[in-house]
């Protein structure tokens, strides 16, 4: 665990925002970072330099869906997940248990394990926390995540503390299962919206003094407004010299508002799924490239955008890409947005750094509601 | 006109191939040359600087796809195909014909024009000589080609010789609509497999003469042998000084052939089409990714290849992104297929200059017929 280590450069003092850097044995990570979403070891139409290009540092990758397919075993076999995919940077693995709560058929749920049905071929599939870490370890990401419960939002009370409960004995069981030592385990809180059940949730999980800790189970259906409520409530409780994770989160908006309530890490399909459908974030707001206003239109997507997509296209490209269906749309389109996100990330840890976070805030969202 | 100037470097002694230079307004293209097709101006899946990268320097795009999406006059008002598209290189254009004859609904077929229903919505469009350069002169390309009939395969020897005939006289009145002076104009020519209709078409246009000619109407369905004895009694009829170019063709074999028998220029989709079904063609032959074969293996797709798919990839990585349905499967071989017909060109260039094309060609048909 020596090859990872946290440390703040700034702590913007209105926000609380932080500018982190965070080594890790595949390269440094600055810190607030937002992570790609490499499902099955691939970010959806882009190459590594690509990624790399758009000001990524690390990614993540989905355990549940590599399980499948092609098996971690197999991944094992060719080296671990950094050579398989050639991604030679920073790689975070989800435990599973998201997909196995939403999109696998879940068949069973004990204290023990999650039983359920493949959601490609119906095929009865078991994830315990010892399995879970298992096939972390096979996949040898950089980062792990414990295997939790994440009740669907909505829940009654009573269901989200069993699933704190839950989450916490996985959590114990997870960290006796890991094996290797060149892998950080983090923890995930749960506990839905309420605060003690998050307060709750969180101090169980510090005895347990994992390197790093997420926060699970929000931007599952909740207002905008309530998770950054929840988000009040629960960072506090999280130790300051570790890493702090909001795990699927978000929309730009959502990033900016998290930030600022001290989360240093993101992961969202937002920028590359909507990327493949036509729908770019840009510095004024959404733009939708199917529209008819752009078919003539040779203004770039995004004129303050370094990247490929804004430098050497036009909208009327672009749109035209959507319409006839061609590959290259969802590629270019992917790439702006996730340049797009790198570049909030990183503009506004300069402005942590320079004390004035709470004014970019400002600036930004008034820039967002603009004309896009 | 005087952009364009081909020069060769040299023929081969025993078989006729040929080395050559070619000046166009956008760069210099050596010959024997591969163009990838990007038939909606865009090779499918790659940027501009990923074709380059294969070695292309040349690429083409269909008239009759682009007049229906986004539409030539909104190609024009950007800036042209080349600004459009982002390729600096040449570009030739299609004229539409073939299109017309195979994918949209013919509806009536006279002297004057094809009228015919779009693929897309089935509206009612009509494609004449004068049409054909005008919309091509819209889309600005360095190479135009003339309007041509290509009957289908195994047609009559009197409704070839017809083709013959309109195709001459459609050749004349584009030559006449040609008002632009930057771009090179190509004859084509037809007559089948038939020897006497093949130089009737090439003699009745060498007297329009024509910058380049085309042999069109190959490719379509007769064995390669008769393509291969059609060149040999087309090739010869063709001016020495000009650039000579097969339509549509084809496998790595028959540009292999095609240029030992004279042939300059080429355009497929297969090594795009085949990359995108999992299909690669590889220094040993041809390989199927989604074979259970390559599931576990580590080796790359092809040892001897120099792209990014063979030089970062396993077979067993490129295997999983088909059978997962990822993007990037499609990317990449697409990437390595036109990164093989590029080597092929370049090597084969080199055999030659060093005048020993023959040995070449025996060598590379052992190598293709070995263990793939």
């Amino acid at each position: 665990m020596t090859a990872f280590k946290f440390q703040l450069d700034a702590i913007d003092p209105e926000t609380g925002a932080r500018a982190g850097r965070w080594e890790t044995p595949h390269g440094t990570v600055e810190t607030p970072a937002f992570m790609p979403v490499g499902t099955l070891a691939t970010v959806k139409g882009l190459l590594p330099a690509q990624i790399r290009e758009s000001g990524a540092q690390m990614v993540l990758a989905n355990t549940y869906h590599l399980a499948l397919r092609p098996g971690a075993e197999v991944v094992q076999s060719l080296g671990g997940l950094h050579r398989f995919m050639d991604w030679n940077g920073p790689i975070l693995t989800d435990s599973g248990g998201f997909q196995v709560f939403s999109l696998a058929k879940l068949r069973q749920l004990t204290d023990e394990k999650a039983v359920f049905r493949s959601h490609i071929d119906g095929s009865l599939l078991e994830l315990s926390p010892e399995r879970a870490i298992e096939i972390q370890e096979q996949l040898g990401a950089d980062v792990m995540m414990c295997l939790d419960e994440c009740p669907p939002s909505g829940e009654s009370r009573e269901k989200i503390l069993a699933a704190v409960e839950r989450t916490t004995l996985w959590a114990k069981r997870c960290k006796e299962a890991q094996k290797r030592p060149d892998q950080a385990l983090f923890g995930i809180v749960q506990g839905g919206v309420h605060q003690d059940l998050r307060v709750r949730s969180a101090e169980s999980l510090l005895k347990l003094d994992f390197p790093g800790y997420a926060v699970g189970g929000l931007s599952v259906g909740e207002p905008p407004e309530v998770m950054y409520r929840t988000l009040e409530f629960t960072v506090p409780v999280l130790p300051a010299e570790k890493p702090r994770y909001l795990m699927g989160v978000g929309r730009p908006h959502d990033i900016l508002e998290a930030v600022c309530r001290g989360i240093d890490l993101f992961d969202c399909v937002m920028p590359t799924r909507n990327g493949r459908n036509a729908m770019a974030f840009t510095s004024r707001g959404p733009v939708k490239l199917r529209n008819a206003i752009h078919q003539r239109d040779p203004s770039p997507l995004d004129p303050e955008c370094g990247c490929i997509a804004c430098q050497r296209y036009s909208r009327a490209y672009l749109r035209h890409l959507f319409v006839a269906g061609e590959m290259l749309g969802p590629i270019l389109v992917s790439l702006h947005n996730l340049t797009h996100y790198q570049t909030l990330v990183r503009e506004l840890r300069k402005a942590i750094i320079a004390g004035n976070a709470a004014d970019f805030r400002l600036n930004q969202l008034a820039r967002w509601a603009g004309q896009p």
